[in-house]
């Protein structure tokens, strides 16, 4: 079920400015009984995507009662909620006068399957390499060309998750979710201030991992520190927490973090 | 008027590629009695944009036969074509059997005072730089977050444009236009590899000048290169070509080639 600002709709002005330029953001999320997954850190990243682009961030009280709407009678879903600057005359300036257009949606939940976090993926490194805007990094934006091309990379239903490096041969993020290492004892994860997505997962896990004393350390890694890691996995909202078993012919078998983190992510509403 | 797929409509759905990804392309072409102007150019860089992102193009039979429908009764007319990669499901993965969403629609003329074009316009230097992707360079396709941005930074409605640097400081076009400019008698236009939209008028004016035996030079320039230019000029389908009277303190009052690529693009269709 969707809903367009409030109101059961599937479609929405060809004139919208995130269809004209991709002008807005989104979050993908996990429900339970229609109860977002993770919702303080998806409503935080929201609210800051949203003051970045300037645009108004709906109320979080109006949020979970569309999203509680959309997935009645959904024991587990996955929803969607999309900010765009709404209706616009031509032309890239901001008007003055646009209301926002509000999309949320959900569906029942179509997941992935549990082996995937037991056993772990296989990873491929992209050809892309990821632009550098500070401006946009770490926004949920709805300019996603960049991950459309990298996924298209590979189509091997073996491979997983294509890993993005920057310009520099920075790895920075997955093109789907956002990756997470241990070196020396130490949980790092790629800085997003020149490109890449922040996700409501890693905004969650640095959290806890701060809270419980060991907080994870934002680096710039290259493609050979990541082989040289004791373990590496991906996160996002959906996947939950998913250990790397084979980059590059380099694979892992033993995961304690990557275990410690699933379970961490199992206890969390 | 507004043709989706060929119907007049004027809503997508919410699912659609375009809106969700930025997953399309799009022209803005001036219409005069239903006909195209610049056309053999529209298409020509409409059909590279799509064989670049593996979008299927529309035939041009279509187009024309569409852009003809929607602007009937209008002398002059602006345009919008828009393809996208259609509706998918969840997923940056190119859906094999998606059908591209074809969106054709024109207004009547709101243009630009002619004064713009015999006087010229006052134009600023933006501080949001150019991202470099050389996999995305040249396309107009639907990720415009950074010309929203840009064309953000000023309201002053005395300033028509602001020139968009890339990271290197080199200038590349500016929010919503190319940028040309003349240098010891050589018609120069900043290269648009890594970034920057390239623009039917100016594969246009490209060809002429070729045809002429004047070719225009592709380069690399700094802002001090424009600043000690002879003549600096702006174009796009819906402006022409529209001569700079200021930047950075700097003013211009003579623009004899300017004049004669305004004569030049009043003879052609």
């Amino acid at each position: 079920m969707m809903l367009i600002n409030g109101l059961p709709a599937d479609t929405v002005s060809a004139a919208d400015r995130g269809l004209a330029y991709g002008d807005g953001v989104f979050r993908t999320i996990e429900l339970v009984a229609g109860r977002p997954r993770l919702w303080r850190w998806h409503y935080a990243r929201l609210r800051d995507d949203c003051r970045r682009l300037r645009l108004l961030c709906p109320d979080e009280s109006l949020l979970l009662g569309e999203l509680a709407v959309c997935s009645v009678n959904l024991e587990r879903a996955v929803a969607k909620v999309v900010i765009t600057r709404g209706v616009g005359k031509r032309g890239y300036a901001m008007p003055g006068d646009a209301m926002p257009t509000r999309i949320v949606s959900a569906a029942a939940w179509g997941g992935y399957p549990g082996t995937l976090a037991e056993h772990g993926v296989t990873v491929r490194v992209c050809e892309l390499r990821l632009s550098r805007q500070p401006l946009l990094a770490g926004i949920k934006h709805l300019n996603r060309l960049e991950n459309v091309l990298a996924r298209s990379e590979w189509d091997d239903p073996a491979i997983f998750e294509g890993l993005l490096l920057d310009e520099d041969g920075r790895v920075t993020e997955g093109t789907m979710s956002n990756l997470f290492y241990v070196r020396d004892g130490v949980l790092c994860t790629p800085k997003l201030d020149f490109c890449g997505v922040s996700g409501a997962l890693r905004a969650w896990l640095m959290a806890a991992a701060s809270e419980a004393g060991c907080p994870v350390s934002e680096t710039r890694p290259e493609l050979t520190e990541l082989l040289d890691a004791d373990e590496l996995f991906l996160g996002n909202s959906l996947l939950g927490v998913v250990p790397v078993a084979e980059l590059a012919q380099r694979r892992w078998s033993a995961f304690p973090v990557t275990r410690h983190w699933q379970r961490r992510r199992l206890d969390e509403n």
